[in-house]
Parts: C-alpha cells; structure tokens; sequence
C-alpha cells in the first residue's frame, strides 16, 4: 500500500524534496552538516510536511505559502530522531546506519542542534514576507515552539516510563500524545496558519493532527509485533525486548486475569528475552484480544479525523487528504 | 576581581536572576526539567545577559525591554554548556556534577533541547508586544539564529581540531569565533535591536561583541595554563591533557625553533601525559614569550571594544559597560 496514490501527493512529495534539495546548508565544518545532509538523504514517509501544505490546502490558501513550514517540522522531526537514536542506542535508521552508529554521539547530538536551528530559519520566510502579519509570523512560531517543547517532553516521559513497573493508559496517552502527536499537531496547525484560517478552522485542525498522532502511534505499537520485519524494517518485537511500555502492553497487562499477568510481568521486568519469551507474549495479546483491541482504536482516531476532516468545504486538497489517511490508516510499515 | 562593582551591575544581575526564577517551567516531567532547573541554579558570571541589557542602555533604550533577549541569550549559553559537557565527558561545571555526570547522557541531552526550546520561547515577547515592529521581532530572530547555527559550527570545527596535527592561527580564531564569541556578539546586537538603534549602531556593537568573545576566549586559553585553580575551578593544564588546540599551543609551534617544536609535538601528539609534560609545555610557553604575546592580544582586543564603546553618547551605562569589560579583561577565573 504505497502512501503516494494520487497527483497531488506526488506533486507534494516532488515539491519537498525539491525544497530539501535547494537548503543550501554550508560544506564546513564537514562534521556538522554531512550528518544533515546524510539523515535528509535518507527520506522517510514525509508525512508530517504534506499534512501541512494539505491542511493550507483545504483551509482555502495557496500551498507554496506553507512550504517553509512544511520543511521546518519535517527538520525538527528529523532531529528528534538524531537525538532519539542516541538515546536509545539504535544502530540503524530507515534501512541504514543512524548518524550515531555512523559517526558517534557527539556528532548526533552537535548535528541534531543545528537542524534545530535551521529548522527555525525557515520560519523567518514568514518574518520577511509582507503576505504575512506580524501576529500570523508569531502565531506560527508559537505552534512550532509548543511543538518543540511537547516533543522533549513526550521522549522524556517515554524514557521514565522504561523504569517504571506499571504506567496507566493515561498517562501512556499523554506521553504519546507528546512524543508522536505534537509535531503532527503542529504540522496541521502552521498549514492552517500559513493559509490565514480562521481560529476556529485552527482548532479543528488540532484535533485532526492530534488524534491522526495517536492513531499513528499505536499503529507503530500495533506493527511492532504484527508487521512483516522485511516492510516495516524494524526487529518483530523490538519494544517488547526494549522494555518498551507500549499500547498493547499496557492494555494486557489491564485485562490479564492472574496467570497471564503473572507471565506478562515476569517477561516484562527480565532484562534478557529469548525469541520464546516475545512470541509468548504476543500469543497472550492475541488471547486477551489486544491485537483486535488495538486496530479498532486505531480506526476510532483515524475515523474520527477523517470525520472533521468532511466537515471543510469540498475542494482537491480535502478528498485528497481523506485518501492518504485511508492509506496510512491501512499501513504495514 | 569581582565581576560585579557597580549598582548598575548589581541592579542587572538581580533582575536576571529574578527573571530566571520566574521562568515558571514544568514540573513534569521531572526528568527534562529538574536537570534544567538545576543549570540555571549553578549561576554564572551571567556577562551575556548584562551584556545585552547595557547594549540596550548604551543606545538610550529602556532596559527591561531587552529582558526577553538577555534572559534567552544566557539560555542558549547553557544549552551549549550541556550538550558540550557530554562531548568532553566533563564530570563538572561550575564546580558542580555537570547534568551528563548527576543524571546520564540522555537526560542531559533532552534537558539541553527542551533548554533550547525555553530560550527561543522568550523572544515571543517581541512578537507579542506592540512596542516591537514586525521587523524587529525578525531582526532579534536572525541574530539569535545566526548565534545558534555559529556556535553549533563553531564546537564542530573545535572537535575536528582535536584530529588535526596542525591547525592554523586564522581557522583557530574562525573557529572562537563561532565557539565563543557567536553568542557575546549576538547578546550585544539584540539588545541594541531591542532599543531600536540604527544599524551603524548594531555594526559597531557586533564589532564590539566580537573582539569581547575573541578577547574572552584566548583569556580562557591562558588561565588553563596560568589561573590559580581554586578560582579557575578547572585542573591547570586541562586543555594540554584533553589535546585541545589553543591560542598557545597554536603560537608556540608557530614560533618554536626545531628543537622545542619537536619536544612541544611529541608531547601534543602523546595521549597519556604526565604531571612534567604539562608543566614542560607551559615552560617552553614561558621560554617562547606566548604568555605574554596572549595577554598582549586579550588586551588588544578589549581595547578595541573599550574603544568602539567610546564613539557611543556619554550615558551610565556607558561608563558602567567600559568598567565591567576593564575588570573581565583581569579576570582571573
């Protein structure tokens, strides 16, 4: 199921890549920007830069005013991953060595900060146009910060969370919905801000980012035991043999009655798992019916998205976007 | 030599310590913020902050309005110091177990972005307020910009010197100049942005907070190898253990005759020194005259700022500004 299904998807993914390849990021010093360089080369789903130009799109603007947007979250995105992988030791990154595997940590974290920084530089586009008011400028600065700042705070508690015994559904949603949904959030929010929107068009489009963030993210705990390795490119139960609190473990561990939550704790808190010991659990997921559980709360955020997505006035960018979330909605990696 | 010796400097560093401890951050998660809260608590010498507030004053601007502007400055500089102390696996800072030493790598990196973040966040003010045009809430954001990206190449080309045999003086004082001086220049020019000079004012505070950071940083260069270090609160000859190039040992191979070059390159080139290599370096330092041919230089360099700070109109903060730089240019910490 390829996220590219129609003309307007391949024209945004064209336009950004385009726009990547025009930064213009300086040759030395060598050790800071070929890691950028290197992490942008590596592509990635691009979702969050086409959830703004479409979130301009449907609100009415003209999508070349959203690009710097568009660029800027999908840098700050990109160096939260830099960082992230750090953090969590990861040799690889979509199919490839990460910049830490690659280099070293001082490098991640040195490279990271500055596409931070030109991450923000695309931003000051809307500082020097004239089509934007100053409240337009500092509004979008606003989103970008609030999202910066929510995306620390969502790997930190994510981090936390790895130490702790039992974390409830709640708490693990709002620790997703910092680390997965605010830059999703904020991607829609300056699309919308980009095409002058009204505050309330602003608001929907908060939603829609933060439950299509959710959706998105259970889906990675959902794929994480369920997807083909090859396509999704990751170890099949790599959360589980990370400690990693998860949806599904969280859910398990809530409807487990003695006997399997006995199991589940035990594998859950031992710091060496065999291949046995993941398959165990996910085969207690499927018993508890976790798995089913888990997809039809990921269609609940998806539907629900798409749902306020219909209530915008009909145009391309609006059956374009219902499309690609139908698309996501139904992804294997 | 205390820093601060007039009420000018006093009523300043109150109101930026009063600042920070309004800040109002998070709790939670008590992972990101605590480390965070802890840096600021370390202090400083705080000289970027009072550097911004008098370059607002000496323009004839009214001090508070480049609070924002100071209070970010000195933010970024402790994001840098928390990331570079994971770099050179510092286990100190300011005399205290550095973020990277009392938590973990992690913790110090994600506190250092979420610092990072805060620091941008203050200069919302600008966008916010009506005193400030849309073109000077852009102005103070490509200085800060500028500062961010400078200071990030400035530590990569520092790094990469580590690798090199030989470095020359002009990429040594390219490279402090991104280092050091990127964030003294950008807390003099967005104080002078936010009391609306001109921009022949901004030009001569940038050539002011230039020869400032360069003067500075070779100052730091020299109290490595001549500080009481009690006050200096660092091991003597800390930079000739770490093989960090300076303005000294970039200056002594230039200058030695073959025999001390070959004594200095062995002892440069050699990772496991003594107590006597260190000391036989900081003799033929002595022996070469690069002692005083630095101290020569950090004088120079404030006189050149001392003396730019003159074409300005008599006011206090004037004066208070060539008296803070006479007593940084003796520090001896």
């Amino acid at each position: 199921m390829p996220l590219i299904s129609t003309d307007i998807q391949q024209q945004i993914s064209d336009r950004i890549e385009e726009e990547f390849s025009k930064l213009d990021l300086p040759k030395n010093p060598h050790s800071l920007y070929d890691p950028v360089c290197y992490t942008l080369s590596l592509g990635g789903k691009r979702i969050r830069p086409y959830f703004t130009l479409s979130a301009c799109g449907i609100c009415g603007g003209s999508i070349k005013e959203a690009v710097p947007a568009a660029i800027a979250i999908e840098l700050l995105h990109n160096f939260t991953l830099l960082h992230d992988d750090i953090m969590d030791s990861a040799s690889t990154r979509r199919g490839k060595p990460s910049v830490f595997k690659k280099w070293d940590a001082s490098t991640a974290i040195l490279s990271g900060d500055a596409m931070y920084a030109w991450a923000f530089g695309q931003l000051q586009y809307y500082g020097k146009s004239e089509q934007f008011s100053k409240e337009q400028y500092c509004s979008i600065l606003d989103i970008f910060l609030d999202s910066a700042k929510t995306v620390c705070e969502g790997q930190a508690s994510d981090l936390e969370f790895e130490d702790e015994t039992t974390v409830s559904l709640d708490d693990y949603l709002n620790m997703i919905h910092g680390k997965t949904a605010a830059l999703i959030t904020g991607a829609f929010m300056m699309g919308g801000t980009a095409s002058g929107a009204s505050a309330d068009k602003i608001e929907r489009l908060k939603s829609i980012g933060k439950h299509v963030g959710i959706g998105f993210q259970i889906q990675d705990d959902l794929l994480d035991v369920v997807a083909d390795p090859e396509k999704f490119g990751k170890t099949l139960g790599g959360d589980i043999l990370e400690g990693k609190k998860t949806y599904l473990s969280i859910l398990s561990l809530k409807q487990a009655g003695p006997d399997n939550r006995d199991r589940l704790e035990h594998i859950f808190n031992n710091e060496n798992l065999s291949a046995n010991d993941v398959n165990e659990v996910i085969d207690i997921y499927r018993q508890l019916g976790i798995i089913e559980k888990a997809k039809e709360t990921i269609k609940d955020h998806y539907s629900t998205a798409i749902n306020q997505i219909k209530c915008f006035s009909s145009n391309p960018f609006k059956e374009d976007l219902i499309e690609f979330l139908t698309n996501l909605k139904n992804r294997e990696y």
